[in-house]
């Protein structure tokens, strides 16, 4: 097995780093302690970072106000870089007008909205608009009815032949150290296979992200693919992802990837990190 | 393209007429108008036949009681054969005690329990009860709260290592003349690929549903594979799976393959009908 | 974990057993030694036994030569159930006359030849016979060029709608102890997606096969289904397709799961077999 | 349906157009007749453009030889990028030294060489090799004997955790009006279904094709992606992934996708292009 090194002496191999939210800076239990060490040392040190998160419920602003709440004030909304920015950017280019249907809460459609286009939730798509209707998007697995709006989705795809786009590719997250929660990726997964229809995918391990995320780094910085490394805790999405980007790797073990269960799930699925860490925590006495 | 045949003169070269039940005896209307005369002329020419359908919400005896009701008396529970009976054959054979929780309605697990099984909806599986849970059966799209016994069946499935029963393989049911139902079937294939485990599944065109007919006409009649044509309306199952079986096979046109696309979808998916009728209704002249 | 347990003790409990071939009978350095002394203990005892495998490159007659060459004389062909012999019964009850194209040994193709078909490797299909060819199937991953005839296939397929017939639906079979090699079932599958139709497929974990073995089970013997127990090495084909079917099953170690593998198999996969056993191999002294 | 328009009309609307190859510039019968002219006319107006091809087979110097051989001299290599590239990419950022097997011709496999890296064909592993190799790469369906390297490429990845590159994502590609030929992409698809490890691939729709042109583009010119036409023959690949990626499309019917299935096919796929046209040609009149 490849050893477990040390975050520090890694990341100071590189001039920007890219992070995954959700098992390397926070958990279901909140902030992971120590982590605004790990950001502190990046400031100090002049180095770039960017948040990569398969995250569509929320805009950056939204999201980088849920870590100063938790204590995490350093963040700032310019470094989040979201599935849902990849999806709004994609509205705005390609559907030009009339309503775009939803799943999702109000809150994550809010922030989809451009000029031109009108957001409506699933559940108001109706006779008298349906027509009108010139892109369904899957936003988040919360904020509707389930059954209702799901079984409205079907139809509304079978009716028109309009782009769909899914905005967050994850098929379940976690929620509790025992329970994980349905994705919206998962959901739109099974309306994708009962419609027999090709959907949009925004997402990790899609490049898409990674170039998002690249292209802001170089506005900054003279800086390319070899001076960047990828820091996450799945292997088929950040890992994969940012493999197949052309970035090097670290796997941190202090979400989905259990310490136990590494070495027996990179030989299952062929996806090798460059390296594997205890997690994106720098010790005190590492400063 | 295949021509459009008689389907008096089809039957009559058979002994044992096997037909699919939506969109071939009824539709979302209720009962194909005339589809009486055709079962008045199997009694009267002394063919046996039986009904085979993926319908696990209801026992055979209430799924008769419905065709009674609709006018079509002649109809008895015997010659039902749902997905749901071999899902209570699998329960009885190979789940000896415990609990077997399940998806669906009241009605539809009324009827898979047996002596020494106990079935409690998802909904209401806990930490007190979760460990004599030995299996889950998806049943029926109605009954449940989805996303809240959606998350519960996928937790459930993560903790105990038991069969999961797919009751139903439909992906989708027609509605209305325009509108699609999400079936239980489309529901548990989201659940498998996020679980990732691998689900048993009862219900056409896998052969376990013709050979439980087959062994039913065979304590009635002296017949072998030859002697039988399976009627229905869907390529994917009831020909595919009749064909796969070794039967001839009837498509009609009354439900899910319209007359102007049966010759692309034939082509587009190999899968080819012995032959193709309008309907499985005998005309008043034809008798 | 389940414990393991005594084979003898375990099948003294049924009255007929099933045995998967590979990895429980034989492996790649032939007969599993002492693998007789089971059967002459089955004998003994008055229970009845049948092969079900996975296996189209031969005829049951040529399978229990083999058998006998290397020292296993008491298996007859009779007991013998192959997927090949579903192949045959298809082509029997399905095509009527005209060339049945075939990829695999010649030997594998005289198997399933009928009175009215011909079997023609597909090399030899060309201009002037390809509009009688009513069924192509794929036997072997041996005896043809996959280059050459592979794309022969596709092309065949794309220009006639005719059943395409899987008689093994293995991906990979076991050479050497640290090698593998593809199946004829992997390379039907990549067909099958490079065409986009759907083809039919015989052989564990389907039904059918259970079926085959079952019917002539009751031919010899008055059993149910509570009298059978499958024993196979592998959880998807043997273990799943007997779980389905109703019967109890026993896993052994002997083939593809190993040891120390096989707890975090069962979980992976959510496939329990009934029992655990080191081989089906029973000791000298047990007799 | 949507109505078919003029090619010249369109691009007349944009400042970069890109291309497809296959089935937009050439068929199996050559270079098509007259697409000098679009080119003539490209370079007239001052618009950039781009051949953007899932062709990993040989190195744009080589495409672009071929095309001028063919008699198209105008287009220089420089304006050809191929999945190719992005594999040559791939392996000088992530495999630092040792051997990368190939399967396909010595041709593609000299182009994806680069310092410290050493290219071996799959048949030339050995016992004495096969822990120096740190990438296996399918690049073409020539080359190799697909009976043993196949089964040789299977054994190398279960044995070795390494990357492994699929060139070319497509699953077949057409060889005369009548006939397909398997792809690369339909080949590895097959070893990794038969390995279960994820393979790393290169090609539309996948966004970084896309995006690789893009950076391409906007270092010759100030361009934003609705300055760019995507123009492509085929649905799932050339007006998806340009979609996807933000760009209008056009899709012309002089290659997979023919007239009389445009409709049914967009309607089946929900993959709908900005345009139709007939082909990318520009008569002499239009000029």
């Amino acid at each position: 097995m490849q050893q477990i090194e040390n975050f520090k002496s890694i990341i100071d191999k590189y001039k920007v780093v890219f992070f995954d939210a959700f098992g390397v800076l926070k958990n279901y239990n909140g902030i992971l302690p120590g982590i605004e060490k790990t950001f502190e040392y990046l400031e100090a040190t002049g180095k770039e970072y960017y948040i990569v998160t398969n995250d569509a419920s929320r805009s950056p602003a939204q999201l980088a106000e849920s870590y100063h709440k938790s204590g995490l004030s350093i963040i700032k909304a310019e470094r989040i870089i979201s599935s849902g920015m990849l999806t709004k950017e994609y509205l705005d280019l390609q559907v030009r007008d009339g309503i775009v249907a939803y799943l999702g809460t109000t809150k994550s459609a809010h922030y989809i909205e451009s000029s031109g286009l009108h957001t409506l939730p699933v559940s108001e798509i109706n006779e008298s608009n349906i027509d009108k209707v010139n892109a369904l998007v899957f936003l988040d697995d919360e904020g509707f009815d389930w059954a209702r709006d799901l079984n409205k989705a079907v139809n509304l795809i079978r009716k028109r032949t309009i782009p769909v786009i899914v905005a967050n590719t994850d098929r379940a997250y976690p929620l509790t150290i025992s329970d994980v929660s349905i994705a919206i990726g998962g959901i739109a997964a099974m309306i994708e296979s009962v419609v027999g229809k090709q959907f949009i995918r925004f997402g990790k391990p899609d490049s898409q992200m990674f170039m998002f995320a690249y292209d802001m780094a170089r506005e900054q910085l003279r800086v390319n693919k070899t001076d960047i490394v990828m820091v996450g805790d799945t292997l088929n999405t950040d890992i994969l992802g940012g493999n197949k980007f052309g970035l090097d790797t670290v796997l941190v073990l202090s979400g989905n990837t259990l310490a136990k269960d590494v070495s027996t799930r990179i030989t299952a699925t062929g996806i090798a990190p460059t390296y594997i860490c205890e997690s994106a925590v720098i010790e005190g006495s590492d400063f």
